[in-house]
């Protein structure tokens, strides 16, 4: 049983303190909106802070799953944020999705600290399910000093490397993804066009060469017009924008993963800002 | 026990006519180059003809698997051709993977046969282990009738729609593929270049939302540069070519097809023509 | 003065035939629409034909101005074609824009004849005010004997080189455009998404770098969303599939000509087939 | 005559400032590398300083010409910056390709000045000839008292709108760029790849339809393959991680400048960072 402190009570956040609570961790929670923490804690038997300073202080771990680099920097390096009561020695997980650099940046800043990124794949069902993957970066012992943690969530948790390599994880992931989907959209509307039954095509083609996630689990919806649900296509373009700002620093070229943020950029032009990253065929018919 | 012509003794055909003699039937087959329909011959207890006109003469079922729309057209229509004598009735299967256009013309100019287009998805390992995904555009009655002939060497056979719908499907599978190939190939691309280790990045994603059948099977070969096996590149372009064409006729917009295609090119000119469709990662490294 | 036979009276067509007349040549006129040519032989003292074979007989020049390959094949080798009757030595000069293997095989099995394949740049402007580019394919003897015909209604005639030449020149050209017009869509897009004040930006830019003829010309019509003029997006889609289909033969890769040409699929499904190439900022908005 | 402090003597400042020098400006100049000012100071009777903040103490005009959206921060308001000791009611004008938003925020946070964002068009050339495009983002007021100054190196000096605009109009400007050069690129490789003679092929095109400024002047040097010369890629990718940026906030869709962008990756994989833009063409052969 830890001490844990728990920051950023969103879609994803919510689910996955309430694993910890369940598991029987001491939980304090901490979010923007006072109230969301409120009824969390009342929920929950978790305890409501008003500071992330307060939250933190003599904790075992502190948790964040915040928007983005800002937000991070905000309740760990902030007035009142984490890492001014945080005790030497605790574990720091950052389950945001933000850049490697600021990854980096803090574990360097913060040796006295046990740095761990540690993005996730799996969306608000995974999290709910407490079926994440969980991409890790930090070193080897503080990953496996968590693990009893990210096992309350999480049902595949590998480390990847040292400090920013949980987010670079994360990127190859969402550009695997990109492009994915833009192939399974042009497929499924070049379908439509050529007047095919969609059900047929997936039945002869969906074990074969051209299988994927993606196909099991959205090609159905593609084709009926339904995205209210899923990863939504400003967390996705939020993402693709961490991966084209890293790729201008390591050097890789990524013609399609850059194409298909533009296309993302189409879909928030026509209102889809909160729909599933599927609904990149909407642009196509 | 059924009286067959088959015609294509390639890497796919003489698998596939392996296992209707295995079957049972009686196989007559025909390839450009005489000898390998001997040497098929010889071994397997086959009869080899000189002409397709001589190898249909009388059967149940002409099979053909041959290049492109214009060896289908000479093996069927042509002088010699096994037009000139395949009896009315009896059932054309064409596993090529050609034009609808071409489908649908055969079928319009020859009711007085069962005509099916049947392109395979599988590759050469799908057609010696007999599990191909068999895509048939025809008369639902011709392919009940020929789904005898077609479990041979098929572990799924689906009737997409009418005489066309075939080749369409596998179009659909094509361009599915080549933009899933290359978001693979760009994913992996960035995560060598930002010093991960590859292992560990495909034990956490493999299972989510990035998984597809490429990733599976294709990712280690890629990271380590192997690609002298699968289905070929000029193979791909030539798969690309009839989708653009159609796409120009049907209307689809294939921003991405259109563009892997042309990576496709670059392949090609790195002398990659025969390498697997997954050294699109070549190009980027 | 020479006796020419012209065969295709379209908008690029009736002006460049006017001139002729207005040189002084002799000249018989063939129109799919028989009644045009009546309608032009009425205005414009040139005698209309019934069949092309009628037109070309005993001329020294015969004169094309079609839509595409299987239009120029019917009008020259077709039954009641050209070729027919035209006299050994006469020129055979193609303005149409058709494949560089049309215009090869043509010359090449018709040596009787001096073949030049000539597609035009300039647009329905140009052909009325006798301004045409002419690019020439063809002997260097047979070009210079034309000169004085093309002379009529070309500011700049060029030849390329052998035959097939003109056809891979106008290609050339079209790959340059495609790209540059998505380019000055996606600059004006950006500039009007950003507030500015477009006649302020093409005032301080229209000099420099990103200088271009489009710009001088289409940039306050496109900002303006006016395209019902200059070349129709058809057309340049069928421009782009002969490149396309060409580039697929000669190894070069067009990874911005092959987007574009999608690009245009777009704006085709938006209705806008006859709108000016311009028009593929609509897409953008 | 004015009193003018300059910042940033690389290939484009140094001119700039010897215009000012020659037109009876009295020049204050200051550069990281204090050698550089020293050299100018002594051949152009220019007073060199060891700050920015010394520099700009008293003058009528700061104008800067540095590198990034840190570095314009850092001469302004850093430590020693320029706006410590700026007089109220002087103009500061940025010739810096960088953020809008910067620009803003200056103008917003520094009143009491008279800011103006002037990035310029016309690469080294340009400067050295004193005949650079200016693109004014500020008051009215503020661009008509600079002009004067503006003029000494500038042959078109506009005002686009408030602060910022400037800046924008540059972005305008690349993106039209980026796309054009691409597009020339790839007609150019067409060509070769074809056998055609690129000189008659530019002869004949090169005042229709596909004219540009690129085509003009770097077509020939294109076909050479020489690139040692104009404007850096490395400079066109810093200013395209502007634009898109820029995009992502004001939701204009940027595909082929998306990807142009990383094209240009792939040139810097090659090692021509320095290269002209229209290397883009090494990548294509």
């Amino acid at each position: 049983m830890a001490h844990i402190a728990f920051v950023g009570l969103g879609v994803m956040g919510w689910p996955m303190a309430r694993h910890l609570t369940a598991a029987g961790h001491e939980v304090r929670v901490f979010n923007r909106t006072a109230e969301k923490a409120a009824r969390f804690a009342a929920a929950y038997g978790a305890t409501p802070c008003t500071t992330v300073a307060q939250a933190a202080e003599g904790v075992d771990a502190l948790i964040t799953c915040v928007g983005n680099d800002d937000d991070v920097r905000q309740v760990t390096e902030g007035a009142d944020g984490g890492f001014t009561t945080l005790p030497d020695g605790a574990l720091f997980i950052d389950h945001s999705t933000a850049s490697a650099a600021l990854a980096k940046a803090l574990a360097a800043r913060h040796p006295r600290l046990n740095c761990i990124d540690a993005p996730v794949s799996g969306g608000q069902a995974g999290a709910e399910a407490g079926q994440l993957a969980i991409m890790c970066g930090g070193d080897a012992d503080a990953i496996e000093a968590a693990r009893p943690i990210l096992d309350c969530y999480g049902r595949r948790v590998v480390r990847i490397g040292p400090s920013g390599h949980g987010q670079l994880a994360k990127m190859s992931n969402q550009i695997a993804i990109a492009g994915l989907v833009q192939a399974l959209a042009e497929s499924l509307h070049f379908a439509k066009k050529a007047g095919l039954d969609t059900a047929a095509l997936l039945d002869a083609i969906g074990q074969g060469a051209a299988q994927s996630w993606q196909m099991d689990n959205r090609a159905r919806t593609m084709v009926e017009g339904r995205f209210d649900f899923g990863f939504a296509v400003d967390l996705m373009r939020k993402d693709l924008g961490l991966v084209l700002e890293e790729a201008r620093s390591n050097g890789a070229s990524l013609p399609v993963a850059a194409l298909v943020d533009q296309f993302y950029a189409d879909v928030q032009k026509m209102g889809g800002n909160r729909d599933d990253t599927s609904s990149l065929i909407r642009r196509l018919s």
